[in-house]
C-alpha cells in the first residue's frame, strides 16, 4: 500500500502528486499538518517536513529524493530527458523553481497568506506580500521566455521542471496571485499542463475555510 | 577545458569541489563574486550563484543538477548508492544539509559573519548568529547519532551526503563555529574525511582579510 502524507497547498507535495498521476501509480493521500509536530510523523521524517512517501516499510522524505526514486523505479512516461546534459537542464529548472521562486514568490505570498493562518502563527506581513507580488513578475517573465524558445520548460518534451513551476504556481493561483494575462507563452503552457489528466486532483483540492478563485478550476481562464 | 566558476567559502561549491576531486577530474577554479552581477556570469546563470560548471560550450548550473551531471558522466568511483532505496537516504540527506542546515545554521552563521562582509551589505545580526549557534547543536548530534548507527552518513559508503554535511561544516570551520568534542561520532566521520586527498584543496583556502583559526587545516584537530 502506498501513502503520501501531504498538504494540499504544499508545492512540494504537489510535484509529487503530479509526478504520480502522470505515471499512474495509484496512492493514498493522507492529510498531514506538520506544525502539529506528530511523533509518528517525526520518526518518518525529522526534517518535518511533507510531502513523505511510504509504502510499506519503506519510507521516503525530501521530495526531491522522492521524485528521483520513483523515477527510477517506474521510469515511464520519463520525466527527466535521456541525455545527461538536458537532464541536468531539467534539474536546474525544477531547481530554480523549488529554491529560487521558493524563496523570493512562495514563501512571500503563499506562506505568509496561507501557512500562517492555518498554522495560526500570526498576521501575513504586507511588505513581504508586496515583495512577493514584485518578485513574481519576473519569473512570470522568465516562463515566457523560456516558452519562447522551447516546447515545454527544459526543452521538447515535459520534465519534472514543469512539475516543479507548475506545483508553486497552481498554489498561488488557489490565492489568486498570478496574472495570466503577463504573457502569451506562460498561459499557453500551463493551459497544455491544467488539461492534463494528472492535474485533475490538484485542481479538486479544497482547503476548509479558503475558497479558490471561479478560474481556479476552470480550463478556459 | 573544464572551470568552476566559485566562491572559496561557499559550501554548494565546495560539494562539487569535493566531488571532482574525489572522481580525479581536473578542474580550473575561477573566482566570481556573484554580488558584482557580472554580465557574462548572469548569462551563465541568471539565478545569480554560483557554482557554474563550465566544459567548452556546456555551462550547467546548480549545484545538485551538476552533481547528478558528473555523477551519470563519470560513475566512478560512484558518490550514489547502486540500490534505488540507498540512493533516496543519500538524497535526502544531502538535501538536509543543503536546505535545512543551510537555512537554520548556515545562513545565520556563515552568512552573517561572511557574506555580509564580503560584499559589503552590512554588520552581523547578533540575534541571528545567536539563533544559528543554538540550531548547530541538533545538527551536529543528528551527525553524531547518524554516525553510532553508520559507517558513513547515508549508510557503508561514502555519498553525496557526507559531502554535502562536510561543505557546509568546513565552511563553519573556516568561522571556527563548530564544536568538534560535541560528540565522538561527529569528530571520527570528520577526521575521516578531512584526510582524504580530495579535502587538500578546500584546507588550503585562504580568504584575503580572514584567517581561518590554526585547528582549520590540522588533521590532529
Amino acid at each position: 500500500m502506498r501513502r503520501l502524507y501531504h498538504q494540499q497547498l504544499s508545492p512540494f507535495c504537489r510535484k509529487i502528486r503530479l509526478v504520480l498521476a502522470e505515471k499512474k501509480i495509484e496512492i493514498e493521500l493522507v492529510e498531514e499538518k506538520p506544525w502539529e509536530r506528530r511523533m509518528d510523523f517525526l520518526r518518518m521524517n525529522p526534517a518535518r517536513q511533507v510531502p513523505v512517501f511510504r509504502q510499506d516499510d519503506l519510507v521516503l522524505a525530501d521530495s526531491n529524493a522522492i521524485f528521483e526514486y520513483i523515477e527510477e523505479v517506474h521510469p515511464e512516461p520519463p520525466l527527466l530527458p535521456k541525455n545527461p546534459i538536458d537532464r541536468a537542464e531539467a534539474r536546474r529548472l525544477a531547481a530554480w523553481f523549488d529554491d529560487k521562486f521558493h524563496d523570493e514568490v512562495t514563501k512571500n505570498l503563499l506562506y505568509e497568506r496561507v501557512n500562517k493562518k492555518l498554522a495560526r502563527t500570526g498576521h501575513p506581513d504586507s511588505d513581504r506580500i508586496k515583495l512577493g507580488m514584485k518578485n513574481i513578475k519576473y519569473h512570470l517573465d522568465y516562463i515566457g521566455w523560456l516558452i519562447e524558445h522551447r516546447r515545454w520548460l527544459a526543452g521538447d518534451h515535459l520534465t519534472i521542471a514543469d512539475f516543479a513551476a507548475a506545483s508553486h504556481l497552481s498554489c498561488l493561483d488557489y490565492c489568486n496571485d498570478v496574472d495570466w494575462t503577463r504573457n502569451e507563452g506562460l498561459h499557453e503552457w500551463y493551459s497544455k499542463l491544467k488539461s492534463r489528466p494528472a492535474f485533475r486532483s490538484i485542481l479538486a483540492d479544497l482547503v476548509p475555510g479558503l475558497l479558490p478563485p471561479p478560474h481556479y478550476a476552470d480550463l478556459d481562464f
